[in-house]
């Protein structure tokens, strides 16, 4: 739909009527694609598939730059490096918009091991991000729970001093691995609160993967100022495993953990933001975004190299289109989603202040793998033309339409956008290496991400074009 | 529908309509999914999400016999392990069929070279499935092609006594590489034959591959029995773009090419057959198959040791079922698809000297990775069942529908199945890897292998129940 909130209907009653008529022709025709939409998405795509850039592009921000979590300078080099890049473009403005962050550090290596009888036998095991140290090694026996009602049972004597293991694994019966994964991540969120609360000096968190093998995935945690703040970490599936069977035979074994991770008082970050001015309707915005920030235990190709370089490429094949988009369109690179999600705040704090009109913000982070369609929230009638739209998408199996964008950084435009829309794609390989030191270029594969950034910059295209 | 061709309509005229409405009315209410289906489906796909045999399997095929070419011992190794792991099923008939298969070597290590002034460079060079050898290092001038206008154009002169190099790409904007797969595996299939026609002294192909690396890419070629058999081989796409290179600056440069393979007699080899008998219409029966044998430069977990697990899975899970399936059901695990295809022939040709009724023949040998749904052909009320079938796989996101069935082996049922289908799975990540070295089990993902099996599973369920 040609759509403009600030025109006004002024005039005689039939200059009006006809003006409504024509507007109310133009929605309904407008919303369906054309044959000449069919032919421009056509050429994005092309011009994906065959696209270099993106590629390169990740493989200097995975290999040369690598892992950039929150106060590191890995993350300012990664920042700078995609200002340089969109600055490159000849946009009409390229800038940082500061962001106050955590800092939290890793510290050395963790290492943790079951003592049982005479033997010690080493855990595969990481610290979550935020967690507290141990402040040495912390030795001490493990009660093991699978759901909330078993840790509720339990007495605050039956658990003080010692470790929780929260041994609830992810669903492998599930269709969908990003549902096993939000039916599970409550554990690593909040583990340490409940667990805490019982008097607990520690918390075990079952890594969130359904791949049983030795890496440890890290990811946020939270504390309660009211409840003691006691050291979390993930275990690797095969040690959680291996702990929960030793525990049957062997309940009074004793975990040591130690950790020398650190908060760090908070500091400056920055989004990166580049922006195209709308030919017809400049105050009229679309984002195409995706987080730069990461954890530190890989070069986090995936989550989410693959989403800023397809943000990038967008906004690229977008500048390089012979006429220019109708309405304003802007990368927006952010930072500190993983930790606090500050980045999307900030954005949309600024929105706010400064009275923007968003229609449409999207973001890719949802791996990078096999792009399947879109997820979105918004009013009635944006929802209404994204799905007329979505026809265009077929030839290109992407096309599915689903709810609860899975964006952590859009969701804070949810009332000021028309619509929050979030890449959705086939999640089997992510949750193997999410937040570990597996998520590496080589799981990747370059026509699925050159597919990704085909769909959001064609999806761009229309937005721009029609509005919502 | 259920539906059975040998119901004989007899006795009274009402009883006779009564018959006919009836069977009209459980046609229609039954072509429609039922929530008891839905529920079925659902735990099929549970239980193949969970699977954990098939991996296992996938792991023996690919370690522990490896490469499966024709006469080889692996391949019959193989065939005896699916016969074994279906016999343990307790299935009521589990047999071998024996086929008469074509036996191809590749020797030693393919060698090749470019000689250029005074400098020799070498190639990543296979020879492509069936060549002759070269008697030696055959060293001649190239001509470079990336048409058959541009081979058609040049004489028998420009020609002779050289080889001929096919370049042209797969076309990387297409968003199927299977399509582009398809638009250039001609030169593959029929160039040493239209080389030689112009004088040629051996045909030279680029790897069928989107990807640029150094990898050759082997597969079927075919001779002329009126031309002279010339040495066919492929060069990496890393190869190909050099040579290309280098003969822009130096088109008289040379190619140096040794290969010692050779073609044997034919040999002895079979298709491995297990059966439930349907408890209802035992005379009707559905296969659900993938083929055993391999190119020899890999594992070949994905092409097709994949489909072989996905197909043993089908039937293990199936012949676990509570209620016996009303109609039969086979699992065919067929040879010889990669060089001949006379394991799919011969199944068709049994099929027909036993006057056998085939309701479907299912096939998956669309590499294992995520299944997008199915590609069909048969008439068209088999056709129209199938759609009303596919609504049940939209949970799963496996409910495509496409025509041209791309199974080799099931092909030769076309006429005598009321339909045939194939898996449809992503296919962005399998000609990477597509009869190269590349094609090991690291590529490959568990949940994505076990929801095939999930989708095959659920379609012979829903065919046996209901027929086609």
């Amino acid at each position: 739909m040609i759509y403009n909130k600030n025109l006004k209907i002024a005039g005689r009653p039939l200059e009006c009527i006809i003006l409504i008529l024509l507007m109310l022709c133009t929605s309904s025709a407008n919303a369906q694609p054309t044959k000449e939409d069919s032919v421009a998405v056509k050429s994005i795509f092309s011009k994906s598939l065959d696209d270099q850039k993106g590629w390169e592009n990740l493989r200097y921000l995975s290999k040369n730059i690598g892992a950039r979590i929150n106060g590191s300078p890995q993350l300012q080099r990664a920042i700078e490096w995609a200002k340089a890049e969109l600055s490159h473009m000849q946009l009409e403005k390229v800038y940082l918009q500061p962001v106050m962050v955590p800092h939290w550090e890793r510290g050395g290596k963790e290492y943790a091991a079951i003592h049982v009888k005479d033997s010690t036998l080493s855990l595969s095991v990481c610290a979550l991000g935020g967690s507290v140290a141990t402040n040495g090694y912390l030795k001490a026996k493990v009660v093991e729970i699978k759901s909330w009602e078993e840790l509720k049972a339990l007495s605050k004597k039956e658990v003080s001093g010692k470790y929780v293991f929260f041994n609830r694994a992810m669903d492998p019966t599930d269709a969908e691995s990003f549902n096993a994964y939000l039916k599970a991540v409550d554990q690593r969120a909040i583990g340490a609160i409940e667990a805490a609360k019982k008097g607990a000096i520690g918390a075990l968190i079952r890594s969130l993967t359904l791949s049983i093998h030795d890496y440890p995935h890290t990811g946020a945690m939270q504390y309660n100022d009211k409840v003691n703040k006691i050291p979390s970490a993930a275990l690797s599936t095969n040690s959680a495993d291996l702990l929960s069977s030793l525990l049957k035979s062997s309940p009074d074994l004793e975990i040591g953990l130690k950790m020398t991770c650190a908060t760090f008082p908070d500091t400056v970050s920055y989004n990166v933001i580049g922006e195209i001015s709308g030919s017809q309707y400049s105050d009229e915005i679309i984002t195409v975004g995706a987080h730069i920030d990461s954890w530190d235990l890989s070069e986090s190709a995936s989550d989410n190299g693959s989403g800023v370089v397809q943000a990038i490429e967008a906004i690229r094949i977008l500048s390089h289109m012979k006429t220019k988009p109708l309405r304003t369109i802007r990368a927006v690179i952010y930072t500190d989603e993983e930790q606090s999600a500050t980045g999307g705040l900030t954005y949309a704090e600024e929105a706010k202040r400064l009275k923007e009109r968003h229609i449409a913000c999207i973001e890719s982070d949802a791996g990078g793998f096999v792009p399947v369609g879109f997820r979105m929230s918004g009013d009635s009638a944006a929802l209404a033309s994204l799905k007329d739209m979505m026809g265009l998408f077929a030839p290109y199996n992407c096309s599915g339409i689903e709810h609860d964008p899975r964006g952590v950084d859009i969701a804070p435009m949810r009332e000021q956008a028309k619509a929050i829309i979030s890449l959705d794609c086939s999640d089997h390989r992510f949750f193997n290496i999410h937040h570990s030191a597996l998520d590496t270029m080589d799981k990747l594969n370059k026509r699925e991400i050159n597919l990704g950034t085909g769909a959001m910059t064609s999806l761009v295209y229309l937005i721009s074009k029609y509005g919502l």
